[in-house]
């Protein structure tokens, strides 16, 4: 029984990483707005019920596609790359819920907190795939190199990064990001 | 005389970075309302009133403390010292007018527009000492990262960051932002 529920946790998960990526996909190609959970369900080969069980609402879902997924067997290559794999629905059209506490973090205490709990969710899952004790600082860093980036392109426009293709930040963010998960990556 | 002009312009520009290295420790040290032209000019050993002449005002001097320096030849090595040079400043505690325009520049358009500017000059001086079609992009990159570390310090104020010594986060960094000047620096 132990193996039929293990093997039931499994399926499970592989079922929610091809959401994720189908949600990644399809929220950076048609922005949040006109993505749809039927629409992902399709791209993903999943009944859309299934998403709704998963992972309850679209904008959860958005959260979760946001986010580092816990990879099976995370090693320091597969760590960048699903964070570059974030990249292009964080460059996308956002959600208006994203964007208001992205422009609110920094003025209101609670937007704030929220922030700090969506990128401390964040830090823990890439921290528990490093091993050192400088683990969290370089998580941390990692997840605020992203911050920066995110920032300015959705609410400074730089021009620097106008219509650069997601292709070619992470050609450049890769080295960078893989110095910081540093030589002990478990 | 041509030779004269260059020597009076290498005497200032040697006295300019003088004055900004002792501002660096000194904003760091105490923090921005407590340093004074006086005790920053006294450590760069010049006159008071040639701080004033160079640099206007203690905002003004603040300001270009938290730029990087352009550098007279600079190089991959010596760009991204300059920028973590900048570190123990920008996560010190800074003026009530900088942590304003932070906290504004994500909600306000006059705030963002100053931002972009102020992030503007730090990309032109990075990208002035990097080769290559993409020098201004992986300049942006390099200022995006800083940023990010900023805020995260400064105004979201994770947990990560605090208290950890200016060399240690320069430590993370380094690898980090070298990977970004790219193998083709001039």
């Amino acid at each position: 029984m132990g193996e039929n529920v293990l093997t039931r946790a499994e399926r499970r998960r592989r079922s929610e990483a091809r959401i994720l990526d189908a949600a990644r996909a399809l929220f950076a190609e048609v922005g949040y707005e006109r993505a749809t959970i039927r629409g992902i369900a399709k791209a993903a080969e999943v009944d859309p019920a299934l998403v709704m069980q998963y992972f309850g609402s679209k904008q959860e879902l958005f959260q979760q596609a946001v986010q580092v997924s816990p990879a099976a067997e995370p090693g320091a290559e597969e760590l960048v790359e699903h964070l570059l794999g974030t990249l292009n629905v964080k460059l996308g059209e956002l959600p208006q819920s994203s964007l208001a506490m992205m422009r609110s973090m920094l003025t209101h205490p609670e937007a704030a907190a929220s922030a700090r709990e969506v990128l401390g969710r964040q830090i823990d899952r890439l921290a528990g795939s490093m091993t050192g004790d400088d683990a969290r600082l370089r998580a941390a860093l990692m997840t605020l190199t992203l911050l920066g980036v995110t920032v300015g392109h959705q609410l400074l426009e730089l021009d620097e990064l106008r219509g650069v293709p997601q292709e070619e930040l992470a050609r450049l963010l890769r080295p960078s990001l893989r110095a910081l998960t540093g030589p002990d990556v478990s």
